[in-house]
């Protein structure tokens, strides 16, 4: 380094300091590559139903790309629809119990597409304080009033909603939260959204496919999949395996998503083959059934057993199971120890976690053996930090 | 309808209005699944090189997904990152002439990143009028001040970052512009930003792949692809025939996406079958760099051959041809006539028009034969409306 910046230099000088702050706080962070062969022990994906390496769904899913060829070569509202695409987001809508589904490239874009669209000027959104980042985005692009209230607060949420200044007024919350798994209180957040005209959109990502009858999720198990005023949003690249995201609600709002969602119109339609994993992974869903309530069960297994340990471990109401480390670097090392004892876990560090609180995340797997979870509490309790 | 609105009615009331709208201002649009097996010569998709329905990539694709599975199973830095999205970067990065790369799930969410991890409150954004609503809704996510240019005016560009307030400046430009295929002056943009210390990024999502040598896209044309203050976005789905999209530039910026990008830290990984697709189609475009040639070529003739039948025609500089309507409704009928005289071109109407005016868009492809050609030309101006 020389104190003369050389102009070219000058525009990305300020990456250097900013990259030392995150060094010096232990929030560096780096991607490492799997193997197709690997053989850790997976608690970190978020395949809960163990269906991303199922031979039916990646069949269908190498068929479709042979059939249809590897991209859909355009936008939606072009040439990236399909039949395939028809054909899933009528299979979604009817498995959820809804008039109507979209499907989205990714979740992320679903969560923006359907919040920016649903909303605008003369809405006042109402967000729990610890929704998924791809929701507050969808709001600060919104051009709406957002208020944030306490997490899990209902009330406060019918309280902020009654005394909005805007005329229309949208809630907007995930099901299940992704970093302790916990249970949004959906039955009366859609209370309080009626009671004040408002609409609710639940983002489902981490309840679909693992709670509810037969995986239909936390917004169909709480009875308002087919509410005229309630929309869901899903991922495809979670409990189906595949990749790609959806929204879920009211034809007519569906229809608006079409003519008005930015990440929807502006975007590259799903590949083929994603589209046709998803849709083979619903089918097996539908046909076993009892793989929703596996992955839950996992999840309770595997935190009783690590509460017996000593640790400090979330309520699972789904199939994430989170630990508290003492600090960042503590759930660093605490998760690379493990990853070198061969099991595979999640380590969340602020900016990821709401509450500043860095933990090691398990997620619950429907093919997970017994043997498995005795292993992984093995290794979790044997490397953790003194204080954890 | 009755006067009374039920109360789980009222949260969407104001959609049925605002769909009267766009059908009175005939701005409705439709979702217009295609078959498999469909006939249609297609002039309206994005992939220029007509590799997305090629057996080598497709082939890639399937034998990826029945490898690695149909999904990544997680986020990047999870467990969403296969030595299969390594290889990507590293050969996008080497193709390009750049040090690195990152591979994000599509376009729209490699956009949002850049333009976001890049600014912030210290920095000001100037960008073309005409960007990619990608762009756009990155701008407004950025939280930095952000100045509309004309389009296509490096002096005004250059003044608006001279005259900043903000310590950082950062320009935002689509290196060839998406609705009329018209380039960016790439060269005198990266001058302006030099000149003031400021970053550019340039979006080639419709020149990589047919501009530059072999296909390298604008930026490299432009002697800037390895230019330690220029970043370049891509996508995948277009010249590659996939899905996802990537950004390419300097160690230092992508080491900082990593760490920081929202749209990449919070989305699950692309699929391992899109990303071996792009990888193949890379190392096809490699072996026959022919191709990105003939998808010009193609545009200019089209273009001519248009002109010469007196439409309204922009001058292609990648494989975009745009002819203007004469209204929203006159281009949906043209379009419509077009494709039941088995020609499928673009349709494109406010709000993806940056200027408001409708128009056909028509997608040269490296694959399109001269009797392909004759077929268009005659089909369209055929139906071309009275005053076009």
């Amino acid at each position: 380094m020389t104190d003369e910046t050389h102009p070219a230099d000058a525009a990305f000088a300020w990456l250097d300091a900013h990259a030392d702050d995150r060094r010096r706080a232990g929030l560096s962070r780096q991607l490492r590559p799997r193997r197709a062969d690997s053989d850790l022990l997976d608690l970190a994906s978020n395949d809960y139903l163990g269906l991303a390496r199922d031979k039916r769904v990646s069949g269908a899913a190498a068929a479709a790309t042979l059939r249809w060829g590897a991209g859909s070569t355009g936008s939606r509202l072009v040439t990236g629809s399909t039949e395939l695409h028809s054909e899933l987001e009528f299979e979604l809508a009817r498995f959820c119990g809804a008039q109507a589904a979209l499907v989205f490239s990714s979740g992320f874009a679903a969560n923006l597409g359907a919040v920016t669209a649903l909303s605008g000027k003369n809405c006042a959104i109402v967000t729990d304080a610890y929704i998924h980042a791809s929701l507050i985005d969808g709001c600060r692009l919104s051009r709406a009033d957002v208020a944030v209230v306490a997490h899990s607060d209902a009330a406060a949420a019918g309280r902020a909603l009654a005394t909005r200044r805007a005329e229309r007024g949208l809630m907007v919350t995930d099901s299940v939260f992704s970093v302790d798994g916990d249970l949004a209180p959906l039955t009366e957040l859609a209370e309080v959204c009626r009671a004040n005209k408002a609409a609710l959109i639940a983002d489902d990502a981490h309840g679909f496919g693992v709670l509810g009858d037969g995986g239909r999720g936390a917004v169909h198990a709480a009875g308002l999949s087919s509410a005229p005023d309630v929309v869901t949003t899903l991922t495809l690249s979670k409990s189906l395996g595949a990749q790609g995201g959806a929204v879920v609600g009211p034809r007519k709002v569906i229809r608006h998503l079409v003519e008005n969602a930015r990440s929807f119109i502006f975007d590259t339609g799903l590949a083929p083959g994603s589209a046709a994993a998803a849709l083979t992974a619903l089918t097996v869903l539908k046909e076993e059934p009892e793989r929703a309530g596996r992955a839950l069960t996992v999840a309770v297994t595997l935190a009783e057993r690590l509460r017996e340990a000593g640790l400090q471990v979330s309520e699972p109401t789904a199939a994430v199971v989170s630990v508290r480390a003492p600090s960042p670097e503590a759930a660093v090392k605490w998760a690379d120890d493990c990853r070198a004892a061969g099991v595979w876990v999640g380590c969340f560090r602020p900016p990821s976690v709401p509450d500043q609180v860095s933990r090691l995340r398990l997620t619950a797997r429907a093919d997970l053996t017994a043997a498995d979870i005795d292993r992984a509490v093995s290794v979790i309790t044997e490397h953790a930090p003194p204080r954890a």
